[in-house]
């Protein structure tokens, strides 16, 4: 323990330069081909898409009702066949003038006819002795040509693009479905390491019980499930005792791995803290920074490593142990990052202003400070309010958190900011 | 085919009533007892958790520095001891007064000591020849007892609640973390089936090209990631045939081993449609509406069969084939269902004032209209902009859609909203 070289492996950095050194360096993943499922959901398209066939494929009904020839009119008419959406029931026979046919919604309009007229805007005139069969329907309305048809191709002409590249694939749009012929060429996502490092930091999964000085390591089940949550594949590398030659070994085994490895503890600037120099001295990593002007998440450290023969550059961030400022410093740095390995063109989580319901002292440093906003609709704007205690290793206090509040350094000036003051929040969860 | 029967299966609902009758059978599941991993994210305690141990489990410090005595004061002291968040270096001897200890974040405060002094408020007077030792420090700064210290069970004490029955697990929140070590009672999630009807649809797996009169499935792989993205399992019951009996056996195959059935197609008013008889004459079903005043969605049907020997009732939903309803109909009739099922206090999803960024037309039904919405920072309000034509068998109008406009139903004093109008929004996917 140096008490005077505290910055030996750690430059000091704000946090919107340090997002900027971790952007810069976070270029988006070779394409692949995929075929089209669910887990094309959270990808970004490499090349545009073009449609290989039309939408509709045939002339198809909008509704149910009547094929007509338009320029018939209103009048009583034969009914001389059926065209359902039903590859069993087609029409094969030329409709003429003067005749028309059943159709249902999305059926194929029978050639000749010109148009259709909703089942409504008709009245049923002589039907056959069981009841089954329309000999006869009265049309009371005049419609133009193409009234209620879809014409081939006109949802989806051959050979137009149906999806560009760069756009992101969701739940919401129905890609799958508009896809789902084709296999497509997205971006690969990265593969993300998690492990944690101390021997105090204990599995849950091994003991029930703790001895003096240990503590359960909620660390790597948190940040495995924000990552997958998130929509991201992850590999677990455990626990790594406070060992350099055990460290130095998981951190190559793992980088071989992984695009992104995460590693919570050992940032800290005791001498068992041995992130920063295994990095650098035995691994040849480059450490941009060591140390953000932030709460939580001072100890931040964001490094890289020279991938071999082409491969593209590992990223690795070391973040803190404690649980809360390992979350916050995750959906705050490594997420960023992850979005734009994988192509997104918008990788920061979406900002939105909220009004505190109570006041809020500051910090020194610039606070991302956990809260709940929800959206007032008698006030017209999000509320947000803080969720409980911000010493940073109160983990209860991230519970149902759905926002950071960005709340600027205290000054002799500015000491809190008071109830109905109107702050940035990102969003990192959902809203309610 | 009868021109006058169109409503022998089916009652005509509004919006709110429909989906009313929804949430009112979607009755919460059975508890269940899981561990704690990933798969927990998105289920709903059934139980109060209470904390088994104490954290921290041991006093802790909150920062690098100083163990001390806090009545001593400043001054220059021996240090004799070092405690570091590690279970190789715990701190044995009481320290006495006069005495001091070097600590790091989160080590074990030696016993005896009341308080702990940041290193940046002290200095490094003598240290052994080798440089490795500090052998004297001198303390600038008069602290508190109790100073830094996190004192046992300070986070969480033995038997507080550390998570609330109803409570919805997220990645943001940290559950998992907290949760870690104990396994946890929640919520059931409800298992889905989907499947497709109509023998002109055909499954994009098995060709690569359509006869006529023939149309792509896309409705099951969409609703298929849609549930899976939403964090429900989903089973696939394929593409079955217009034919009741092949209808009426996989109906009654898939609803032994699910608990929502979603099928589209088969829902209009043809004689093919054989979804709403099937139900209701083969396999006793309650159909509870048929047709729904919406646009798009107006054939939607839901129906639900009771349960054998005390299991839960089964929900039944009959959306209509074309992809752009079946996808506004999963969205807003059951999706709110599934997060009832799985025990959500807030079901439905959040609404959101946006104001429109173009006229809309009006429908004479009430319209759920496709939008982005996006916060417009210097406006200080969403703006929402419809993503293309809404006929509703234009599938890529939802590329990108994040919102469904609540757009009223068209009167003579009011055809369409002009730009400007302020609307709701249904938030359906993230925003960006
Ligand atoms: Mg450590
Ligand atoms: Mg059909």
């Amino acid at each position: 323990h140096k008490h005077g070289d505290k910055h030996q492996y750690s430059s000091t950095s704000l946090f919107g330069p340090a997002l900027n050194i971790i952007t810069e360096h976070s270029n988006t993943l070779s394409p692949i081909k995929v075929p089209v499922d669910e887990n094309l959901i959270g990808m970004v398209l490499a090349e545009d898409v073009v449609a290989r066939l039309p939408v509709p494929g045939y002339r198809a009904s909008i509704l149910d009702g009547y094929a007509v020839v338009a320029s018939d009119g209103p009048g009583i008419y034969p009914v001389v066949g059926v065209s359902i959406a039903n590859t069993s029931h087609l029409p094969a026979d030329k409709l003429l003038p003067g005749q028309i046919a059943r159709i249902t919604t999305g059926g194929p309009v029978p050639p000749g006819a010109t148009a259709v007229v909703m089942v409504e805007d008709t009245t049923l005139i002589r039907a056959s002795a069981d009841g089954l069969q329309e000999e006869s329907v009265e049309i009371h309305v005049q419609v133009n040509d193409g009234a209620n048809i879809r014409e081939i191709g006109s949802d989806t002409s051959v050979g137009s693009i149906v999806a560009r590249k760069g756009e992101l694939l969701s739940a919401v749009g129905g890609e799958i479905g508009v896809l789902a012929s084709v296999g497509v060429c997205v971006y690969r996502r990265p593969v993300i390491g998690v492990l944690s490092t101390g021997n105090e930091v204990i599995d849950h999964k091994n003991t029930l019980e703790l001895k003096y000085g240990q503590i359960f390591d909620s660390n790597r089940p948190t940040l495995f499930s924000i990552a997958k949550a998130t929509g991201f594949e992850v590999k677990d590398f455990g626990i790594v005792d406070d060992d350099p030659k055990e460290l130095e070994k998981t951190l190559n085994t793992a980088l071989t791995q992984v695009d992104v490895l995460v590693s919570t503890g050992g940032v800290s600037m005791g001498e068992l803290d041995l992130f920063k120099p295994t990095l650098e001295k035995s691994l040849g990593a480059t450490i941009h920074f060591g140390r953000v002007k932030m709460k939580p998440g001072k100890p931040t450290t964001f490094a890289t490593l020279s991938g071999t023969s082409g491969a593209p550059e590992k990223l690795i961030f070391g973040l803190p142990g404690n649980p809360v400022s390992a979350t916050v410093t995750f959906y705050l740095f490594v997420l960023p990052a992850l979005r734009k390995l994988a192509g997104y063109e918008n990788w920061n989580s979406p900002i939105l202003p909220a009004e505190l319901t109570d006041k809020l002292s500051l910090d020194p440093r610039p606070e991302y400070h956990r809260a709940v906003i929800s959206f007032d609709h008698s006030k017209g704007k999000f509320m947000a309010t803080s969720t409980g205690h911000q010493i940073s290793s109160r983990m209860l206090s991230l519970r149902s958190c759905n926002a950071l509040l960005k709340l600027p350094e205290k000054t002799d000036q500015c000491k809190e900011l008071d109830k109905g003051s109107t702050v940035d929040a990102i969003l990192i969860g959902q809203l309610s």
